[in-house]
């Protein structure tokens, strides 16, 4: 079956929300191996709404709208799907007297422009919105189906689940998409690509790299007549995957790399502490991110301030005037200092210059130290990031996670 | 000038990813005061992104492309527009060489594929990517432009700022469309509403309301012949709003609450000192978002199990007994610690369930207290907060950044 979806609202072109409701949509329609060939963005305009629909339906097998559905003027889709699928509207008594008894209750007067709400289909059904006042729609004529969905979250996302997606189901012949994630740290993208690019030229089960902040994805893909058989061309592909990379691969599907790190931290026994300067918080924020990370966390220290970092964490003053607070050894001494303040079994510290002040010829803006220390030795890494002040964080914590993992992994 | 966007991706069909690229666009072009009248997201295929391309770039004076310039098969959005604007691309030398030069400096090898990122119109130029390999590339040809971007947000948006938006400023002959976004904490959004009503019934400028977490902005939006005849309308209104609200204003346009924070310290010469239980970095890390934090910020404990409580920041272990670790009294010497350790002006302690697990029938998912100390008193403040842990953990930090702000604001 092919999709084509269609979002409607002058705010979305605008820029002044995002579209989450179209990536939710498209998740939704890929488990159960509905193709999206395109979506398209209209604002609330009669005719440009009116020819992007003729447009999506004679693409299409199905063609999902998002928002417009509401009471007021703007909320035009109603009218405008019913005319681009030649199918009038009707008014239904039942939704009408859910409309009255719902503004009733709350000692609100109905508008009329309220009532346009309970207007449905002549040839399909409303679905029914527990969580607002105007119903999704369903349009079915020969060969064609319509589906108009609200576009608050909270109301468009129960419809889809409950509404939607059964009948859909009930509908599609069967064939289904099945997708796995792997997740692979420690490699570029270039290498991974290369490692594997033999299994990218296969069409079902398809891989498809994504390149993400210091970590690469790779997602199989598989069409299938049923759950079982797509994960079965899966399987293979998945292991294969791994046998080439090894321990590069981290984790699958939704398991960000802090949660790798927890879930290993947790399995080895090993608690953790760390030593911030220019991440200020970010690592231990993303660590503690992960539901349950107390098992293994104990806590940390942002030593933004060079004092800070002589009194809470040990550093020598003597050091940092040496080699400077965006060093490798301070990097360690941190590492060590959080290790032994925290009585963790492992410590990480961070030192650099995250810009955008603050960069010197020697030491640029980028410049990143991480280290780690357990009982028995110390391990610092240096790099040069690029990016604004957001990115060098991130990569630093990337670098920090990375470097985490990779031990826990040896240690196990 | 009418605009179309195509943005360019399998995943984000799939919902992998949400366009927040294609959001980010729409509010810039319209501050520029052009109309976006469609925006069409395609997959990584020839054919069907020639297809809208084509279409896009017979409807549109300006054609935006987001997506599909790295160096992979996938990556097809340079040739493609190329083909679709009738313009060839040809090897740029000094991009070229920058390429082989960032990968020489890294001691990675430069694959044949990664070259494809030095190729430009022959009827246009690079834009200038200083966060990334790809550059962006703008095509002109008589009465049509297009412009391809590349999709990571790091890159995209320097770009657009850096490159796009001074090229289209200079291209623009007529209206322009400013914007001034009013920052508004500590008073919610029906009351905001209320107070400001009829301002949100005028038409030039119009005044809507957005609510944030912990938060209410509103945006004041004028259209002139001029920057200048637009900002005489907004003017009056922005001060007519300020003269309504009174210190409920923290901030304008895209300065966040951690910025005025930040800033409102630095006026007032105050230092500033975390101690975060529950929140595990996050306030310390959306302070230090802010460029230049360090010249107030000192630095924050993480005291995530008890045991650092008690090490790290003094905290009474018979208190923990007495009252719990989630408990006024805690968070208070939390803050009391923090302040002292670092020797700063000002301490901020939190201390909360962020969840899932963790909640008591007294102390439920969701319960969080939030405390500030000076020389003369410390203040806490306790609340539940509905959500997932990833929403407790924000409003726990927006709620002691108010908290703060407020605190400052009575000193200055």
């Amino acid at each position: 079956m092919k999709a084509e979806i269609v979002s409607v609202g002058t705010e979305l072109l605008l820029g002044q929300i995002v579209d989450t409701n179209a990536a939710t949509l498209g998740k939704a329609l890929a488990d159960l191996g509905i193709v999206v060939h395109r979506r398209v963005t209209v604002g609330d305009n009669h005719e440009r709404l009116l020819a992007a629909l003729h447009e999506s339906i004679a693409n299409a097998d199905v063609v999902f709208t998002i928002g417009g559905l509401g009471p007021t003027q703007d909320d035009i889709t109603r009218d405008v799907l019913a005319e681009a699928m030649g199918v009038p509207l009707r008014f239904d008594e039942a939704i009408g007297r859910r409309l009255r008894s719902f503004f009733g209750s709350r000692g609100l007067e109905l508008l009329e422009s309220q009532l346009r709400q309970a207007y449905v289909p002549t040839s399909g059904r409303a679905l029914d919105n527990p969580n607002g006042t105007a119903p999704g729609l369903l349009f079915e004529t020969e060969g064609k189906i319509a589906i108009a969905l609200p576009g608050p979250p909270g109301e468009f996302g129960p419809i889809l689940e409950n509404e939607v997606v059964p009948y859909l189901r009930s509908r599609s012949g069967g064939r289904t998409i099945r997708s796995r994630v792997v997740r692979i740290c420690s490699m570029g993208e270039a290498v991974v690509e290369d490692r594997v690019k033999d299994l990218m030229a296969s069409d079902n089960p398809t891989v498809a790299p994504y390149a993400k902040t210091g970590e690469v994805h790779l997602r199989v893909t598989a069409q299938a007549d049923s759950v079982e058989a797509a994960e079965a061309l899966i399987e293979p592909v998945v292991r294969e995957i791994e046998a080439r990379l090894g321990s590069h691969v981290y984790a699958y599907d939704d398991e960000p790399l802090e949660g790798a790190v927890v879930r290993m931290l947790r399995e080895a026994r090993l608690t953790l502490a760390t030593g911030e300067s220019c991440t200020g918080g970010l690592l231990a924020k993303r660590i503690t991110d992960v539901p349950g990370s107390s098992d293994v966390f104990l806590g940390g220290v942002i030593a933004y301030s060079n004092q800070a970092k002589v009194n809470l964490l040990g550093v020598a003053a003597e050091m940092i005037k040496a080699h400077g607070a965006v060093s490798r050894e301070v990097a360690e001494a941190l590492a060590v200092g959080a290790r032994l303040r925290f009585r963790s079994d492992i410590g990480v510290g961070i030192t650099g210059v995250a810009g955008p002040g603050g960069g010197t010829p020697e030491k640029p803006v980028g410049v990143v130290w991480q280290a780690i220390a357990t009982a028995d030795r110390v391990e610092a890494e240096g790099n040069v990031y690029a990016g604004i002040r957001a990115d060098i964080r991130t990569k630093a914590t990337q670098t920090a996670l990375t470097k985490l993992r990779d031990l826990v992994a040896q240690q196990v």
